[in-house]
């Protein structure tokens, strides 16, 4: 548990680096990411560079001891290159050329700009590989921010062509693969292919799915190209990217592959004001963000790379970017901090040194004000540093539910709704809640990862099950939930010969003859235990010989479960219910798996790191807990605090 | 009172055909509907075409005397023709060429399209023309779809200057017509003349209504193109084609007279979530549709080509394209297959055999799964289809009731709203709705049309009436009512030199010397019978000497009415009265036809075929009827449900 | 006090104009503006000029006393010139070119269209300067008009390239000025510079903040280029031009400088509807206005032209642009008349003599109705004229409250919300509420003007207050209000490195450490005099050892006081105030500024010119004051209506 800092020399005299460093030391900051942003002070020219600054630098951060995170400047090509190339830049849907003078206006298909890309990395990798002060080096910045992942210009196309013609081999099987006997679409070869877009009316969901998988792809693949070069001349050195919150555009997971590490920037109080949380919500939680916001990040971030993972950018204040951005709860800095180290990272690393006076995020806080007196959050993160020297908490361990998260399954739905309300991140949200409302510490997983030594697992919504993944659950004797349009959908983005949910028949004897989509003002009503609850948005006509464990008004069973001699049950669950009634049909799922489960209180969140039991209380006003002996706080936990404890 | 299938062979395997063919027949269909989108097929390269596959599958389905709808496959020009052809793609108001990847990307004014157009259905007409197994032929599908019915392309723009030199002979008269002396908008030749599009402000109202003129005249002229040659091979056949709901781009009017039978595609549902209702009207009817929906477009295609009509396309369960996609209730497509019949539809035919598992409609159901078990509407159809057999009818007979709309009133209303709620067709769909709400029978007609044997004429928006109308309304002897806005306007968009309404002045005598529109949030409170009702979005001051049989608050006439010797009633509404009162407007003038009238119990609706009187229940619960001896169903009509007697 | 009319000799008849111009002496009109949106019917073709009815049409009105006021037709350059010079069309944010066919479609900064301005402004000026019947020239009409001032055309980016170089002198100066550094935006020549759009995300609020100031000197620079050529041969004209309600494209105050009279078209039912005003607002005025906005623009535009202005097209009656377009309550022409005399109008002129039957605004009423019979509007012209030719107010007087207002601050709080809810120009309104609602009468003033005789002034939002602005308020001695967001800001768009507000800590001793945007449905508490009260959307963090005169809640102060021996009271206030709240600081710093107040009845507005004292009842209902002798209508004052008296 390190505390760590996204610090730019570049827009400060020379002459206070100095103290600055010796500031962070004083705080508590051990690790100090530059760098990233810089080509235009790296490179003011082609082949003219300018090390000089970025040594003196990292000298004066290494003599004080701090650990150097060193990002290649990728995100940010200079003017000069763009006007010798103007092949670099993405084109929108809109198929207008993205304008220079903010960031991310590269396309990642561009041969041009990867050849740059390699030149720039490498030369960086060759001035700094093997210095010791750097201790990791992170990739561009922020991949796919401003929905810059999918691009549709002529170099993004070519290589579409491409992509495709190593995927299909011939373009009948596309033609066969794709469905486009529908509506006279076939092609007579890879060159006749277009990018989705400016169509009349929809394109080909399964042309669609291909082209997002394609430009995923290219992330990856750009990602890798950066990590080989640095690797190459910086061999032990830990390669990192930092991810962003809600951001679903390309697979993580895979770009993770090529990591040694996962970060994230975590920001609640922007994403609770741009997210789809409903406006009672964002007002309850507009200074402390959304319960589960920052928890469920990292939670999936911890599962892209082989469990290491950091806050790269935690908020230190207002921010600048969300259409209104209000300061965080006293203490709230600190209360995100720790919940990232209890959730198990190894790095939280505040966003930024000092406000910056100028330029586009001159309103976004930082540690310091602009003037470089420290803001509140210097003193909530010394603080942190203290208590994390004084608190040894062990390891971070596995959870006892695997909830499975697919980036591909995001786009399916995306692509084909089929309800306006319908979501597949949102769906797998509302599920993360219900589980942590109930207490349980969970891991989100890829439908790639081994799930042996869960006790729960649960699949919210995976249109696209392929057959290791059915195997992979065919094989697990815990209890299993298998959510709506899971198996409905083939690699091709087909409907399976043998109806939804597929090959997951296998598993529990049912099928979907039938969806619907419901108005977001229509409540089907459902009872369980005698209560009425609601459910929205989508709901499944299951033909089955199982009894519903619950069912509409109108008698159509929503809630399925299939016991085997191997399987305590499997089930099935055929609409959005209602927070309440989720966290019933978890409470049940659970309590079959052998865990233990309680309701925490409204607006509280518990997290075990090793032997440390932490909550966190998210809520405006303070709520007071059992009374017990507390290595953190107390049982009365103010409106934003935490509170923490040894064993249960 | 016949059923039919919209089926595509190609999309199954060739050794299913013959189940199929036999399938129908089981099920009682007797039309089926194959060939449109199937371009690539019958032609996957220039000039190769590979007509056997449809030579077979015309085969199996004859040989089951199944009789056959053959479509040209004009809707989906092939990618090998784009790219010999760029030149044949629509432009949209956003300056944008249509890309590849779904339907009707053709310009309708593009010399290319219409001579590839002319090849393929050449080609077509000449190997199918006069195969007995084919009973009709449908021209393209669903003209103006997806909002196709206007292009900004080059071709478009050329062929606008030539219809203009056409219309107006030389300039100076358009730029008379046009009043173009404002803002300096005068040209000197028609090459000068662009299309309405990009201005910085509104274009001129004149332009903009030449422009939809010429567009929907260019879908009329290239339907005539695909009808001439069929005519020329297949000379005993009918023309088909099938229009779609709530379709106002072009004049269905005019495009009907190169027809031999119109047809519609009718998805209530689909059209319930898409259209403009309420939110709680689309709660309401959120699994049957509106009440109106089908029967507003029944009554009105049956006035565009001679009284003969099919539903080309019914929906038969969920579709994939509204915002939100229900089921329809049990029972529901039976019930709106026999109300079809009882507007006097010849044919009902579904959409689709069976739903396909790929491509763009893979979500839409059809009367058999993707698996090719039967669905829900199978099972609804083959009802029907015994049904039909069981129960003669009697021919369809005129309507006492005729409800005037003009595609170019709705032009003109779009073009110059003037007040934000303000739409020609919702208007009409709401006098619409208050006559069938009072149990009568309506002809929906062209101002073209002959109105001599109605005993009740309703005009409510007609903005520019021409001579012809004025004298067909001045030599009826029935009551008529004249509604908003009607007679505003003169043929090349100019107030008329009399004030509104213009020549029908001489009808009745009373002029409109201001117009209010009114916020939505604003009702202007009416008193009639005592009783306070309320008008909304707009308000008309009459200048006339005639008394006002209601007014407003402010003392503000509304309803006028005007007596002569030859004219029992001639009336003119200048507001747009709430549902209630509307329908006592309506019930005091059919009254005055001397018309029965009984308002009928909500969400009920009547409609009689020769001598059978039919009742449909569209609400979500079931009605009681008079008990009396029913012929299909009884006095207790389920939730979305049909009951027929015959007689009164 | 003098009547005049917006006058279209070229659409209608010659014929007529003769007994027109009778009319319009009966009536009462002593102005006549006419000749603007001519250039079509002036220059017909190139150089082949039609003058001789012009010629006429000035010399009917001239023959009946009238003066006229001449337009320069430069707003809608005909097609031919369009034709002959595509680049001196606009180009907007989107990259298209505007098209032709309605106006305002040129561009600023081509230097074509400012040749073919010279030609066809010298050719006018040559003809018609000198003339005896002109008074009056205008140029243009409605400058930045739809949104038009700025442009994106190459030849803007040319000439805004140019203008930096103009500015910095070398692009090292600007890379500093706008904070480049900050994603590598550095550029190495004013070449490399492109205007700000089209970026991923959003571009750096320096270079839009230039970008907006250029687009703005343009346009002072294209009305300056007119009015140099019109004083060369027309040396003793007056030179007006007619600005337009809620404009805040570009600063109306730089404009002002070349001109001898400022001018604006009021429309107070359309700004109602399309302005920002909540909607039970937009519902209780809908026929009056809301109560503030015409007396907001008379006083803005009084600031903008030493003091001399007009307004030169008062709206008649229902117009054709809003949403809606109801009617004004009877009287309420009248009423708007008197109201724009009272706060000091020269000349009020209605738009336009009669409807025109054709083109854009044939809904738009006018003095008379298409077919020339007078409407609503000319009997209130017709008593108005009567009314002030009795009435002898003396001259209009400086008001005791200065309001400063600044368009550079609007660009930057439009380019720098940080909360959605943020607008200059609407603070500023809600503060001139304020005052207008204690019967204050208030001079809207520019940063740069005198300050120095009023007895209180109030700066609502400026943050770049410069060092000219900063020492007239130090060499005042009365109360001062700075509100929110002032001296936030630097010229070069930073944040001043001693902390906002920058150098007017020199007054006040205070600083802005941080600030919250609140979301628009959040309130923050505050209490005063023991009430409770609402503040919204921006909340400051002030660090000061000043008291507080008011709190939030959780014990922010919002409002401070600071008092010197020259200063009675520099007041700063760190949030939005509801509006009563707002009206009692206003209160308790009028009264510290010793001038009397009273809250005026609700929808009631005041204002005294010369002797007269004048009362306005914005409410659909009438109103009774006090008993006096009324020189204008009496206590009483209906819905709508006016009165005034002499003396308090
Ligand atoms: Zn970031
Ligand atoms: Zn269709
Ligand atoms: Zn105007």
């Amino acid at each position: 548990m390190k505390l760590g800092v996204c610090y730019y020399p570049e827009h400060w005299p020379e002459s206070e680096w100095e103290t600055q460093a010796a500031q962070m030391v004083d705080m508590g900051i051990a690790y100090v990411r530059i760098g990233e942003f810089a080509w235009s002070r790296l490179e003011p020219q082609r082949d003219r560079f300018s090390w000089e600054w970025l040594d003196r630098a990292i000298a004066v951060l290494a003599a004080h001891q701090l650990q150097v995170v060193l990002g290649t400047p990728t995100a940010t090509p200079p003017k000069w290159l763009l006007d010798e190339s103007p092949d670099i830049v993405a084109v929108g849907a809109d198929g207008r050329r993205r304008g220079f003078g903010s960031r991310r206006h590269y396309c990642f298909s561009s041969r041009t700009y990867r050849a740059e890309t390699a030149r720039i990395v490498t030369a960086m990798a060759q001035r700094y590989g093997g210095n010791p002060a750097i201790v990791a080096w992170q990739t561009d910045n922020e991949f796919g921010c401003h929905n810059t992942t999918v691009s549709y210009s002529d170099e993004a196309l070519r290589a579409f062509r491409l992509w495709l013609e190593e995927k299909y081999g011939n373009v009948e099987t596309l033609n066969r693969a794709w469905g486009n006997v529908f509506w006279s679409m076939e092609y007579s070869s890879f060159e006749a292919v277009e990018a989705p877009s400016g169509t009349v009316t929809e394109s080909n969901p399964s042309h669609r799915l291909d082209y997002r998988r394609f430009a995923s792809d290219q992330v990856a693949s750009y990602n890798r190209l950066q990590a080989d070069i640095i690797r190459r001349y910086h061999p032990d050195v830990d390669i990192v990217h930092n991810f962003m919150g809600y951001s679903t555009g390309f697979d993580h997971h895979k770009v993770g592959r090529d990591l040694d590490i996962a970060s994230w920037d975590s920001y609640p109080l922007g994403f609770l004001e741009q997210g789809r949380f409903a406006a009672a919500e964002k007002l309850a939680f507009m200074r402390q963000g959304h319960p589960d916001f920052a928890g469920f990040h990292h939670d999936l971030y911890r599962g892209c790379c082989n469990g290491r993972w950091w806050v790269m950018e935690q908020q230190p204040g207002p921010v600048n970017w969300a259409p209104n951005n209000p300061a965080p709860l006293p203490g709230m800095v600190r209360t995100w901090t720790w919940e990232a180290f209890a959730h198990g990272a190894e790095v939280v690393s505040y966003f930024r040194w000092r406000q910056a006076p100028f330029a586009q995020e001159q309103m976004h806080a930082g540690l310091h004000l602009p003037n470089g007196e420290p803001d509140v959050a210097a003193f909530e993160a010394a603080q942190v540093a203290t208590e994390i020297a004084a608190l040894d908490t062990g390891a971070d361990r596995r959870s006892s539910v695997a909830l499975v998260y697919s980036y591909e399954a995001e786009w399916i739905v995306e692509i084909q709704p089929q309800g306006e309300a319908l979501s597949c991140y949102h769906w797998t949200y509302a599920c993360y809640t219900a589980l942590r409302e109930l207490g349980l510490d969970v891991d989100i997983v890829s439908p790639q990862a081994s799930l042996q030594e869960y006790r729960m697992v649960v699949v919210p919504c995976l249109p696209h099950a392929d057959d290791r993944f059915v195997a992979e659950l065919a094989g697990l004797t815990v209890p299993i939930l298998l959510g709506m349009r899971t198996g409905s959908k083939t690699e091709s983005f087909q409907i399976p010969g043998q109806l939804p949910p597929g090959a997951l028949q296998t598993l529990i004897p049912l099928r979907i003859a039938r969806v619907e989509s419901l108005r977001p003002d229509h409540a089907e009503i459902l009872t369980l235990d005698g209560a009425d609850y609601r459910a929205h948005y989508w709901l499944e006509w299951v033909e089955t010989a199982l009894p519903a464990l619950m069912s509409t008004a109108a008698g159509r069973g929503v809630w399925f479960k299939h016991t085997t001699a191997t399987h305590p049950g499997i089930h099935y669950l055929a609409t959005w219910p209602e927070a309440a009634l989720l966290r019933k049909v978890m409470q049940a799922i659970a309590v079959e798996a052998g865990l233990a489960v309680e309701e925490v209180p409204p607006g509280v969140r518990l997290r075990r790191r090793g032997e440390v039991q932490f909550a966190f209380n998210y809520n405006a006003h303070p709520v007071t807990l059992a009374s017990r002996e507390y290595v953190l706080g107390e049982a009365l936990i103010p409106a934003g605090g935490v509170a923490a404890w040894k064993g249960r």
